[in-house]
This record gives C-alpha cells, sequence and structure tokens, in this order.
C-alpha cells in the first residue's frame, strides 16, 4: 500500500475580506489543487490542527472543510495515518496541459450529435421575427380577453387544491377534456366522448405523439406537398420516411399518393383548411383517402389547425366525423384561437389507441401544466370561447377584405391570391421565376413578415409565392405591409 | 358522361322541434344519405324549389344547405342538367356492411403501433395514486407560498405583454434563463452563462432532449442499475440500447461501465444523490468517469434532480463543474422545489451543443408556456425561491427524522435504511426473497405509496426494497404509514 509521504503544501490563498466563508474557501482550495494536480493521489495533507496554526485561523472551518472533502471522497482517512488525498482519484485525470482556470477541450474526441438534428435543422427565418403584418398563425392579441382570463387564472391560482398541483394524469385534466369533446362534436362534428381527448402542449407535440405512437423508423408518411413544415418536423423526429403528395384544388391527390406510396403507414392531412394552399379537401377525396385507410390499415393523422374561421357557408364538418373505421387522427390547438403562449392543445385518438398514446406522453413530459388547463375548461362552460371566435371571426373578416382590397389596389395583378375563404391567412401567388425566399428576407427588413410558400414544399416549386397572415394586424398595418411588400417587389 | 337519372329521394327526415335549423338538418341529411350509399354518385336530387315544396318548408334552408353541400364537394350542378350526387365519390367507399350509424371497424386491415410503445409500457403502479406518504418527489405543498406565487402570477397575467403571449424562443424566457444561471453558479458550482440553459417542460423532457439530440438507434448509453426509470424511457424513446452499470457506495461503479459498455455514446448519472440508492458519487470515481468521457467523446447526461436538500454538510459541487472537456449535460427540474404540475425544468448544454438542443426543443413543442416563465423569473430574482428552500431544508430535516425514528420504533429491524443524507426520499432494503412489488401494491391499497426498489433494476435484484418519499407527508402521516407499512409485511 503505497502512500506518498506528505510533502509541502501549496500555498493556501485565503481572502478574510472576501465575504466567503472560511469554510467554503478553504474545501474549494482543496477541490482545484487536487483536480490540478497540485496535490497528488495519496499525497498526506496536514492534520487540521497543523493547518488551522499555519494558516493562523480557526480550527472549526479547518474541520468542516476537511469533513465536507472527505464526504465527497477528495479526502480518505487511516487509522494511525492521518488524512490523505483519496488515492482512487485517477492520477491522469488532469493533465498539466489543463491546468488551466478556463476549462480546455481535449482535441482527440469527436462532438458528435444525432443525424436526426442535420434532419430537423432549417435556415434561418428572419421574417418570423416580426410580429405584426404578416405573421402568420398570430391571433389579434390586442382584442384577446385578457382580463377576463386573468381573472379565471386568478380563481385557480390563489388557493389551488393540492390536486392541482400534483403530478397530474398524462392524458389530460378531465374537465377539460370534457369541455373540447363537447365542443368538437358540436362545432366540428368529430365522434368523440373525453376519454378520447389527450391535452398537449400544442398541436406540434400532438403530431409528435402521433409520430412515436404510430411509426417506426423508414415507414412511409403521405405529407401534402405543399405543406406544413411543422409536420415534417414531427415525422422526421420519429424517423418516418415522407412521401410528398401533390395537392389541386380538390386537396390531397389520393390517387397520386397510392401511386407514388402505396406501403405508407399514415398520412398527414389538413383537409378543413389545407396548408399552405387554403383548399378544402372534397368529399369524394375524403372518402377516397378514409376508404383506402381502411383497406390498408394506415392512419390518417388530421391537422383541424384553424377550422374556427370560416367566412361564407358554416364550417366543414371534420374528416374524424367521416370515418368509419377509427383511422383517424384528430389533432387541433389553442394556439390560435387564445394565445400562442398558451401552450395548450389536444389529439382525439380512436379509442384503442388511447393507451399508446397516453404512453408515449407520459414518456415525453408526463403531463400538461394544471392552472392553464383548469381555467380554460372555465373559460369555455362558461361560454366566453365561444364569444371570443365569433368576435375574431367578425375581425378577421374585416381583416382579410382589408387585405384582398389593398392588394387589387397596390399589387396590379402581381400576385395571385388562393386560399382565402377561411382561416387566418391567404396564399399570395408570385409570377414564375420571383425567388419568394428573397423576397421574404427583404419585406422582413422592412419590419413585414411574409412566410416565402417555396418553403413548405418537398423540392423547389414552379411558382413561388408569400403566405400573408391577416389576423394579428390592424386594417392600417395591413396597408402599409401591401405598400411595403409592393416596395420589394 | 353516364349520370344516373333522378330516382326517388329516400325519405327525408327532419324535425321542425329539435331546436337544429332546417338548414343544418337537410345537409346533415344529405351527407349520411351519400355516405350510406342510399344516394349514389351520380344521381340526380330534386331542385330546391321542388324540394322545398315536397317537405312544405321555405326554400331558404334549402338553397343554404346545397350550397354547402356544393362546397364540402357532396353536390355538383352542370348547366342544364340540374343538381347531382358528386361522381367522384367512390362507390365502394362505403359498403352496405357498413350501412349503420354505428362505425363498425372493418376486420381486415391491422391496426399497427409503434414498437416504442411496447418499450416504454410499465405495469400498473397503484402505488403512484396515493398522495400523502410515501409518495415519492412529492413537495410540502400546503406549505407552498401560494398567495405569494399567485400574486407574481397575477401581476403578469393581468396585462400581459403582447411579448408574453406570442411564440417564444424555444431557448426560454431570457430573464427566467438568467436567473437560473445565477443560482446554479452559486448554488451547484455549474459553470454556465444564460446563453447554456435551455428551459424545458421539467427534467424528462430535459432528458429526452438530450436524447434525441445526442443519440442514434442502437446507440449504447450507460445508465445507472439500480436508477430512474423515467431516464430509461427517455433513452428508449430515442432509441438508445441501454447498458445497466452497477451502483455501489461510491456511485457508477466506472470501471464496470468500461468493461460493460466501453462504445457507449453518454451515461446516464444522478451523481448528487443517486436515484433511488441516495450515494454520493466520489471524487474519484467523478474524475475516472470525466477522464474516460473526455478520452472517448461519450456525453454526460447529470440528472441533478433533488439536490436542493442536503442535511448536514453544505450541497456538493455539481458533476459539471468538474468538467473540463465541456462533456456533462446538466438537467434540473423546479418539480420538486416549487410543484409538479409548474412543468419547468431546465438544461444546462455545453456552448457547441445549444444550437442542436434548440432544433430539438423546438421540433418537440416549440416552446414553453411564457407566464409559468415570467413569474417564476421574479419568484428567484426577489429572493422568494431561496427562502421557500430555506424552510423547506428544515422542514424536510423534520420529517426525515420523523420517518427514522418510526421505523427505528415499528420495524424491528426489518428494514435496512439507506441513503438519507439528502433529497426528499429514502431506500429501505426488505429482507431476501420479500417482494417488494406485492408489498407497494399491498400498501397502496392502505392508502400509503411505497415505491418498489426492484422495479428500478435492469434484472431483478437480490434484495428488494422499498423507496419512501417523506417530504410531502406530515409527522403524523408519516407515523401512520409506517404503522400501516409494518402491518403489510
Amino acid at each position: 500500500m503505497k502512500r506518498l509521504s506528505a510533502g509541502f503544501l501549496p500555498p493556501v490563498a485565503l481572502d478574510a475580506a472576501s465575504g466567503v466563508p472560511m469554510y467554503d474557501q478553504l474545501s474549494e482550495w482543496f477541490r482545484r489543487a487536487i483536480m490540478d494536480g497540485r496535490l497528488r493521489p495519496g499525497q498526506r495533507v496536514p492534520s487540521t490542527r497543523s493547518l488551522a496554526k499555519e494558516l493562523d485561523i480557526s480550527r472549526i472551518p479547518v474541520l468542516s472543510a476537511y469533513e465536507q472533502l472527505y464526504a465527497e471522497g477528495y479526502l480518505e482517512t487511516f487509522v494511525g495515518a492521518g488524512t490523505c488525498v483519496a488515492r482512487a482519484i485517477p492520477g491522469e485525470a488532469f493533465a498539466p496541459a489543463q491546468r488551466t482556470t478556463q476549462p480546455k477541450k481535449s482535441q482527440g474526441a469527436p462532438r458528435r450529435i444525432s443525424r436526426r438534428v442535420a434532419a430537423l435543422k432549417t435556415a434561418p427565418q428572419t421574417w418570423a421575427d416580426n410580429q405584426g403584418a404578416f405573421r402568420i398563425g398570430l391571433p389579434a392579441l390586442d382584442h384577446f380577453p385578457s382580463t377576463a382570463w386573468s381573472k379565471l387564472l386568478h380563481r385557480h391560482a390563489r388557493n389551488p387544491p393540492i390536486g392541482h398541483m400534483v403530478y397530474g394524469s398524462p392524458m389530460g385534466y378531465l374537465p377539460l377534456r370534457e369541455a373540447i369533446a363537447e365542443y368538437l362534436s358540436t362545432v366540428r362534428a368529430v365522434r368523440c366522448d373525453a376519454s378520447q381527448v389527450l391535452i398537449t402542449t400544442g398541436s406540434q407535440q400532438g403530431l409528435q405523439i402521433c409520430a412515436h405512437a404510430l411509426l417506426e423508423a423508414k415507414d412511409g408518411v403521405w405529407m401534402e406537398d405543399p405543406g406544413y413544415p411543422g409536420a415534417r418536423q414531427a415525422l422526421r423526429t420519429a424517423g418516418a420516411e415522407i412521401v410528398p403528395v401533390p395537392v389541386d384544388d380538390e386537396g390531397l391527390n389520393v390517387d397520386a399518393g397510392i401511386r407514388l406510396g402505396k406501403n405508407a403507414r399514415a398520412i398527414y392531412i389538413s383537409p378543413s383548411h389545407q396548408f399552405p394552399l387554403g383548399v378544402t379537401m372534397s368529399a369524394a377525396r375524403r372518402m377516397q383517402l378514409l376508404s383506402w385507410a381502411a383497406r390498408t390499415g394506415a392512419w390518417i393523422i388530421e391537422d383541424d389547425y384553424d377550422s374556427e374561421y370560416r367566412f361564407g357557408g358554416r364550417p366543414l364538418a371534420s374528416l374524424q366525423g367521416m370515418d368509419a373505421d377509427d383511422r383517424v387522427i384528430y389533432v387541433g390547438t389553442f394556439s390560435k384561437v387564445m394565445f400562442p403562449a398558451l401552450r395548450v392543445g389536444y389529439i382525439v385518438a380512436p379509442k384503442d389507441l388511447i393507451e399508446a398514446f397516453a404512453t408515449v406522453r407520459d414518456a415525453f413530459d408526463t403531463f400538461s401544466s394544471t392552472l392553464y388547463q383548469a381555467a380554460l375548461a372555465d373559460f369555455i362552460t362558461e361560454g366566453q370561447f365561444a364569444r371570443h371566435i365569433r368576435r375574431m371571426r367578425a375581425l378577421y373578416l374585416e381583416r382579410r377584405t382589408a387585405l384582398l382590397d389593398a392588394i387589387d389596389q397596390h399589387m396590379d395583378g402581381k400576385l395571385e391570391v388562393i386560399g382565402t375563404h377561411a382561416g387566418m391567412q391567404l396564399t399570395a401567388l408570385l409570377a414564375r421565376g420571383v425567388d419568394d425566399v428573397a423576397l421574404s428576407i427583404k419585406t422582413a427588413k422592412l419590419g413585414v413578415s411574409t412566410r416565402p410558400l417555396s418553403i413548405c414544399y418537398a423540392k423547389p416549386p414552379k411558382r413561388g409565392g408569400v403566405i400573408l397572415g391577416y389576423s394579428g394586424a390592424s386594417v392600417a398595418e395591413i396597408r402599409d405591409g401591401v405598400r411595403k411588400l409592393r416596395s420589394c417587389l
């Protein structure tokens, strides 16, 4: 049992004026000296008595520091042999090159991250920084009933029952699930009860749960082309292979899907108001899709992201409500009808998938914050939600009209507008050859957010365009935005 | 162009007394009739005028219903040929067998879910239902300063700036990230600045982000054995292969890890207060692990889940703070120091991993709810957080003492208690041969939550045990719990 004799202790630098307790200064000094290699494994250290004397301080802090260092495994003691630096500390742990206070990276070992990250990375989207015209998915936040909402929050936060503070169910808070089931049955003709509703932190998490619960790596999934980039990200996270399927004026081209991806395990689709083209999927296509899914066993992930707002005609029924084979998983969010920073969304799952979905949610992040769920349940059941949607529908109609008028007036036919019958945004196609990404970067510099259409495609399309959100901007901002857009063309 | 002649229309059932608008009843009737096959593709339907007459209702609702059905693609019109059911609707869509109002599943197509779900599924944990003694990870919620906290919430919820309602950064709310960086530097000797802090919805999401950003499917990861089941879930979600590495009284056995998994890409570890054995990893082992990771390029995921509470001696420094090679990712949560339903946690990432982590977080669920982040930032910077931790430390010490005393008094040496120097729970080993799962199921029936130790192991261990949380139960509940536990043995 080799033990180094107690050599000289390197100078101990203590600063009585620093305000840091002597005990802390001492133990920290020892830790550094051991890690730096100035004190070597097995090296004896002075007794507490002699060190206190040497440093001219009381013995108490020295005793405490030694005890702490002993507990942490830096020092060890032997009967009759005093205290020494733990011999088990590897001598090679900290090479002389690293004896600096600044940590240095060893040059040798690679710093590998998963290939998934590269698949998920996107180019910088400077157009997403602006919060006025024409940021997409942005509600009219200055018209949100913040006072009423904060009262509901306060009602639940002031004297929270213990049940609202502990771990909750991965499925979510039951009164909110009940309120959502009733709302969706009534307004969207979704066939469900509360047991099928799983609360998420938004539609993005909803898509992730679907992807992870239903798909293996390399499974093929039809994805509308152009389509919602967030869905692509979710599918890629789970390792799925995306099969881009063209969209025409009846929505997803099911025949093309069958041709391109006949072994697909799932379909991602936004049938009510296709993102980004704004098409409504025809009844014939819907039935064709449902029938194909029932035959092949594919799942349909229906993203009903903004169907609350439809101008002219009542909102279309959901695809889920037409599904006789329980193949459709319905994904929704409150980000657009309430506000994005709420982080509450939902999935409506076929009954035989509920357990799988709850398992994945639990593994992802256990459950959603309870307070917001409780306040939102009240907001819906007390009728404030319906009232808010009605008011916003009128407002967004006015804003849409203002945008269409301004485009008509200022753009000299340079934009072809599509997808205007619903939602919170429309798409304006550009002449062939106009680079929509370059245009969006230009408008962003003027504080105007225009999302390029081409980034929603799997391959660069023949015609680019810009997606213009009108819900979050005032009529004046919309007019100003169109003038600025025009100046960039 | 084949078109069926206008046959008889099946009887239209309308109910004027139902309260549902005539327009809705009519369009719904048509949808069902088309989906059921009672109206066939290409079949002509009566003109609005004749249908209104036939049904003896005003023409207006009939017009609206037809318009809606046209917009949805159920009906189509031809100049000079009237209106018919859209011919594109597939005839085979809904077979006669499915012509019922109750959806029936087709027997043929399989209902496949991902293999991941089976890997994540756990046996029912009835012991998790109880919220008193000895539920683990449960703070003393009746001592939480709810009034002060709800005031902070109200401060931010009443007149929220638009910036708190819109989409936030995937990294989190900057003032909270700054507060956490300062707190961790001071209290846990973590070397970081705010740019390295990523806000999560809790440590579970933190572990998921690490797993998805760092690991490919089939990558090996050392995992403490016994260890934290939630970490296992996160690693499995990303497809990693778990290499169980034994834990002894110095913490993770690094030599064994090198022997069992020399190609591992990452290590999951809880060095401050190992879950569930309560060991503190020795300095020698820490250095050995850091040095091995630096040499091989493995990542270390440090889960510092409850190090705020340490009884006797100051809290040990984090492993991250000793790391000269930026190999350690530090994961923490506010679930245990605030309350679980808050859903706020954090990751401290090496600077060159920040972008990858933010990319994965964005793909997972975009960002964390802003209100809680803003309130928590104030709670920390205004000193209430430190005060709350101090108060809880004293309270948990008292509760721990009560638990140790009660075990001493009532258990006749049937339990061997370990891991008592820190945290919010301790582990009590049972005699060989006692089935800890059966015991936990028994105690759960008496309303007492004892988590079986064996479920934390990769393979059934020689000795089982129960993990007893004492933080969330009063002294009286603790004493009662021990008596009930004893009655089950």
